[in-house]
């Protein structure tokens, strides 16, 4: 059985009733986030463009673009709203995968339940298939990022086509046509990192996928195994072996990725590699008394990886800054938080920060070797009067080993969420929302966040 | 200047007034035989299952679908559009670049000059620039299908998006914009060759181009030069270096690539690297008296891409077929000819074929280098008389140095267009056609092909 048929058999034979009781509840908490974070993304200017693109491309009404006020065809509004979902690079990660395991994923189901009317636990179960081959495709061909490629679009693609298939119940030999489909989908390139195309690597990334599953249904063909070796998926993306898949596949749901390590939600809408040292500075700085100007020197010591991603030493942007460890811990020093309210171009262009930003050293760990992605960070603070203080974190709060409680998950929603919805859309999609495996249809939910009634 | 700057630099300083006078009928030439396959590959199954897909993405009546009868959204029919050109394999090569150039790039200005009514010479302008920037890669990032990447849509991508660019006037930073957003979506496995997803690659590249451009008008940003070291475009490809890229850029238009070494247009409807053999077996067959059965041994002695490309020694589907030197050299002994009526189930299903295809040896030339691949073809029957008969061939018939005459061009495109016009449809098109670059729009042209009166 080669590694299409594997994943195939996968697919074909998770069902809702056998997943554990657990799960359940962190599926939901990571729609909540997902939704959240794409309504903020819809408002932001990038998403403005997104809109307008979408809008003039498709009369449909077949899916609601959320936050938008008007449904378009299925494509374009997966790719809208897969776009939106990561512009403000505050949606989730983890769950074993090297990326944003929801943003890819999650826009392709609601717009295929909104349009062929399915319920809320057909999206969860279809939801689960997706991140967990996102997870063993993670695991198989490890350090994307290093070589160049977006691991969200990588690999999101195949995630969000499986994802798909699951959610229309394609056979056993059609899951497969659609994963070799979509993997000559996959690209991105994080050269790319701190502009717009980032998130639009997300948007294309759901596309893809519909073109995937509708193509694979109507009996479109691919490679019978997209990743055997001499010339596959695993070996063009990243130099590695049939056989380092169909190994992470031998432990699918063993225990479900979702579950174990579980997935984080981001407190901060920044690259998920700066959260625990802006953890750490906050924390000193709360309990410590100083200034920005009293600092000689501001060291972070992380990740090879880390390193490589933050690339943006000097950032001249929005979408820069959050892809700079100078930024965000300047930031954190001196405004004592980063949120949603610290990615402006004023807060950018602030003179303290840009005094600040100078003293930040970004290093590799001394002893930190390549793919060690789960030590600690280490913030170091150096007074001028001599005083050094330090943190090492280990986990970001609101990481899947430190999780935000459901009632700080609500709050981030709430928060997100006001910037296009007035409080009584809040109250009923947040009912809708915390009830989702109970939907027969979502179609009230899509019309509540895009005012599509 | 960076090579960002510099395609943005040669995309917005070429006019159709400065073009080579020779320039305007090679690039007609183009555009009559790639509608041409197109109308073929539209009335194909797999034409058929693509344009369900768009039938059903999207209402809107903005761009036709080729042998469609309807039309769609500009993305919707473009993507129909680019994979219909390439389903049989019939569309042009050549020009300096890895693959095809016509098939990604003018389904993409046929939809945007439709959608905004723009006339011939435009499109000509658009189509040269194209082309340019595609051989500009090719030469840059070589060996491109032995790293399992199919070069029509790794590069075809990049290369729609400047023509698009072009047709819709892009100033210098949205060419920039555009050709990085385009770098993220540029992919697609050579393991998908022989499926009906070889020719989803050519339409997924112009529907990329759609959704670069549209965007990059708009204010989306990207990398400033996606092709720069250390995680660019270039390296993450094909190990290659920015000044790979700038040297071959130096030598744009000196001369045009159209022009020199020339479009390749094929007389057989199956890889292009199966051609150069096709014709040495047909013309040994026309001059010598002997039947399947004299045969013990039929060689071709080709490069290293070809056996690597042509990985089909017993293909079991037509897609496979054309990929299979076994196939189209015993076709061409049995059935004397390797047209489009030499691909179907019965003659891939017939013993002879199959007896004979046994005997089919498929080796690289003793002396051949890797990458070298203007050498020619050699093919040697071995009869059991004990007498040895050989062909070397280095130009196939209709390619760029040996090329088809204007009435051969037309034969095509008549044989092709029949399977969906009639007669006086036929011959209003061609006229229109060879009347290309004085048409003020090329509505009445798309609605002539397509029905969408």
């Amino acid at each position: 059985m080669n590694s299409s048929d594997k994943i195939a058999q996968l697919v074909c034979n998770t069902h809702y009733d056998d997943l554990p009781e657990e799960i359940i509840l962190k599926v939901k908490r990571a729609i909540i986030d997902t939704i959240g974070v794409t309504l903020v993304g819809s408002q932001d200017p990038i998403g403005h463009k997104m809109r307008t693109f979408v809008k003039g491309e498709s009369l449909s009404p077949y899916s609601s673009v959320i936050g938008g006020g008007f449904k378009t065809s299925l494509s374009a509004a997966t790719l809208a709203n897969g776009t939106m979902a990561h512009i403000l690079d505050y949606d989730d990660s983890g769950a074993n995968t090297q990326g944003h395991p929801s943003a890819p994923i999650l826009p392709v189901l609601l717009s295929l339940a909104e349009h062929y009317h399915i319920g809320g636990k057909k999206i969860i179960e279809s939801y689960v298939v997706g991140v967990e081959l996102f997870s063993c495709l993670s695991k198989a061909m490890p350090m994307l990022h290093m070589r160049g490629w977006h691991p969200t679009k990588v690999l999101g693609t195949l995630a969000a086509t499986v994802s798909a298939a699951k959610i229309l119940d394609l056979d056993y030999s059609q899951v497969k046509m659609a994963v070799g489909i979509a993997g000559s989908q996959a690209s991105g390139l994080t050269m790319n990192f701190g502009t717009m195309t980032k998130a639009l690597h997300v948007g294309n990334a759901a596309q893809s996928a519909i073109t995937s599953v509708m193509l694979a249904k109507s009996g479109f063909t691919s490679s019978d195994n997209i990743f055997k070796n001499d010339g596959g998926f695993l070996e063009v993306y990243s130099d590695r072996e049939e056989e380092d898949l169909i190994r992470n596949l031998e432990l699918w749901g063993k225990p479900y990725s979702i579950i174990q390590p579980g997935i984080s939600v981001k407190r901060y809408p920044s690259c998920a590699l700066t959260h625990r040292a802006i953890d750490g500075v906050i924390d000193m700085k709360n309990s410590h008394e100083f200034t920005y100007q009293d600092i000689g020197e501001l060291e972070c010591r992380t990740s090879p990886r880390a390193l490589h991603v933050l690339k943006y030493t000097k950032p001249q942007t929005i979408l820069e800054a959050k892809f700079s460890m100078q930024y965000v811990l300047s930031a954190a020093v001196i405004f004592g938080k980063v949120g949603l309210s610290e990615f402006t171009e004023e807060k950018l262009n602030n003179s303290e920060v840009i005094r600040l930003m100078e003293k930040v050293k970004v290093r590799v760990h001394n002893d930190w070797e390549e793919g060690d992605n789960l030590r600690e960070d280490e913030v170091v603070i150096t007074l001028y009067s001599g005083q050094t203080i330090k943190r090492k974190i280990k986990f970001a709060k609101g990481s899947a080993l430190s999780p935000m409680s459901l009632e700080d998950l609500i709050d981030k929603y709430v928060d997100c969420a006001s910037c296009y919805l007035n409080t009584d859309e809040i109250n009923s999609s947040l009912e809708l929302l915390l009830d989702f495996e109970k939907l027969d249809s979502i179609n009230r939910l899509m019309s509540i966040i895009s005012k599509t009634a």
